[in-house]
């Protein structure tokens, strides 16, 4: 559990940021090239590498160095986890709904 | 388009931390105060506050005072705008996916 929510701070954090994500939305279509996924943008190549290391500790992408080329890929399932956040935090809500879709049709009955 | 990037830096943000996500949890049961939110939390009253005003940047609550009491309430609809995002970005890699099935049938199909 303790795991699972530090899990989420790291993906939440990563997601945090635009450069990341536009490095994200990029990787989503395909494995790129650091160098590559670098160039739209203007920063120097260290402040460039933190948003990739974010996101590599958020365990939203990984890469793997092949001579003097890094590649970096989006892992897809790690997304899951904020899915299923979601769809707990909806649950909860969409359960308050339903107990008061209950509690106010049970009153009409009884009134009726 | 900034302001909606902005948006969902603030979002992501306030979503990144345990304790502003079991608040989140708690009042999607329903609106609390302040000092019931804070409750099970070992932590100062001002810390608490930050975390507070952190959800509230992010649009992900409301707090409304009366008299002496501050009560705090879910703002369902902020969830939708991370719900878009992770459905535009799984629109892209299953886009992927159904090109490089596309690809793979073609070539199948020339070689029978």
């Amino acid at each position: 559990m303790a795991q699972y929510s530090h899990t989420l701070d790291t993906i939440f954090q990563a997601l945090a940021d635009p450069t990341r994500r536009t490095v994200l939305k990029r990787l989503g279509a395909g494995p790129a090239s650091i160098s590559d996924l670098a160039e739209p943008f203007d920063m120097a190549l260290p402040s460039f590498m933190k948003h990739i290391r974010c996101l590599e500790e958020g365990g939203l992408i990984h890469t793997r160095k092949e001579g003097r080329v890094r590649t970096c890929t989006i892992n897809t399932e790690q997304f899951a986890a904020v899915e299923d956040w979601l769809s707990n935090q909806r649950a909860i809500w969409e359960g308050r709904t339903d107990r008061l879709e209950q509690f106010v049709t049970a009153k009409a009955e009884r009134k009726a």
